[in-house]
């Protein structure tokens, strides 16, 4: 089980870039990583081309683990995923062998010639057979390629997340009559003083029965309770609403 | 009115990559900037982090415009958008006279300290008053800075397009009841001989009546419609479904 915790989401095609198709992988993939105590630290949305699936690639290697690319894995003229990684990485694109058996199983004697693009990965790349679907994840170094389609996406996600597994999170909210430049000074002791917690502050605006959220946050439960017992200290009783 | 078309977004928030908040402004920039015929091609969606949001910024500047930023700015010790863009840029923070004075009037003698937090900017900014806000947009360069709240970010958005409008763009699409891999030759072909044109291929699972729909795009109606035409000479008129 590798030992990282903070992860990349790069989601790859121009139909999201178009709002053709709202994209909800990116939403899946934190949520699912974060049960799993994952933190993903970036989402970077391009287009289905290659120099910026390399671009995309190249910020994020080496930085984040695990890396998931959500789209452009197919047949297809704009299923670019393969090559962009590949070329993000300096590696050459190659035919997997294995892949190759796999994609010839499927389609048999029918298939025609393109089907043969689907076994392309980036050299060095290994399969991970997550799910029931026929078709594996490919893997290079700490990259997952994923397919874009949502369903797909979603069966392949929890087991990549089973492989680096970290502490859970702990999350305590407070909820606020006053607004956040009344605030500002607690919150800038709460975040000095307890620099092991993350402190959020969000305003809401229109119907909601509070003006500002509050949210402390750690991989631990001590210091999020000790954080959490300094703010109210420190905040006027009459503006908290309530804390969950 | 600049003659740029291609833009970026810069989302920037914790709470949108813990899922405390889905992110709406990504989508709804798409939206109104395409009907301006503005297209966007990268969204970055970043914590808050002052390195981050620089690396962010360096990674779109002079190349995209507009680039616009969402979430970040406010009075609080996590709204860290104007000196993540300003260090970005590699410009110094400066309280902008024009901005403290709005400041100072809206919030009058009961004005806290922390408050002309909302003063700064990234050196040589402008302000770019574009609705009933009291508060801003702060311009600098082609970027603009947004807050994160969606009815205050909806807001600013369609005057920041007013002044970047395009062409409009021409979209055809066409439903098809064969899978990708069938197909793939004939894109191939469409993709190659029609290189104005964008060709999107987005297969469907589950319950949808269509197996493959493919959209056709550019920002005049000629090439689209040749491109169909050809599109439409080349399919087994047995499976195309609909064309619209």
């Amino acid at each position: 089980m590798a030992n990282f915790h903070r992860a990349a989401a790069i989601v790859i095609g121009d139909e999201i870039l178009s709002v053709k198709v709202r994209d909800t992988n990116g939403p899946f993939l934190i949520d699912r990583f974060r049960a799993r105590g994952i933190h993903l630290d970036r989402i970077l949305v391009v287009r289905d081309d290659v120099e910026e699936i390399a671009w995309a690639v190249g910020a994020c290697r080496g930085r984040y683990a695990p890396i998931v690319t959500s789209g452009g894995i197919g047949p297809t003229h704009d299923d670019l995923t393969v090559e962009g990684v590949a070329r993000g990485m300096g590696k050459a694109v190659v035919i997997h062998p294995e892949l190759e058996a796999r994609v010839r199983a499927h389609y048999g004697a029918s298939m025609p010639p393109e089907a043969l693009r689907l076994a392309r990965v980036p050299e060095g790349a290994t399969l991970l057979q997550t799910s029931e679907t026929w078709f594996p994840v490919i893997r290079v170094e700490e990259i997952y390629l994923l397919p874009g389609i949502p369903k797909l996406f979603e069966l392949h996600v929890a087991a990549i997340a089973d492989r680096y597994q970290g502490a859970p999170f702990h999350l305590r909210c407070v909820y606020l009559s006053a607004g956040e430049t009344a605030i500002a000074s607690v919150l800038d002791r709460i975040a000095r003083d307890h620099p092991a917690v993350a402190l959020g502050s969000y305003p809401r605006m229109g119907d909601a029965p509070y003006r500002v959220k509050l949210t402390l946050e750690a991989r631990a439960a001590e210091p999020v309770e000790k954080a959490l017992a300094d703010l109210l200290g420190r905040l006027d009783p009459g503006v908290v609403l309530e804390v969950e």
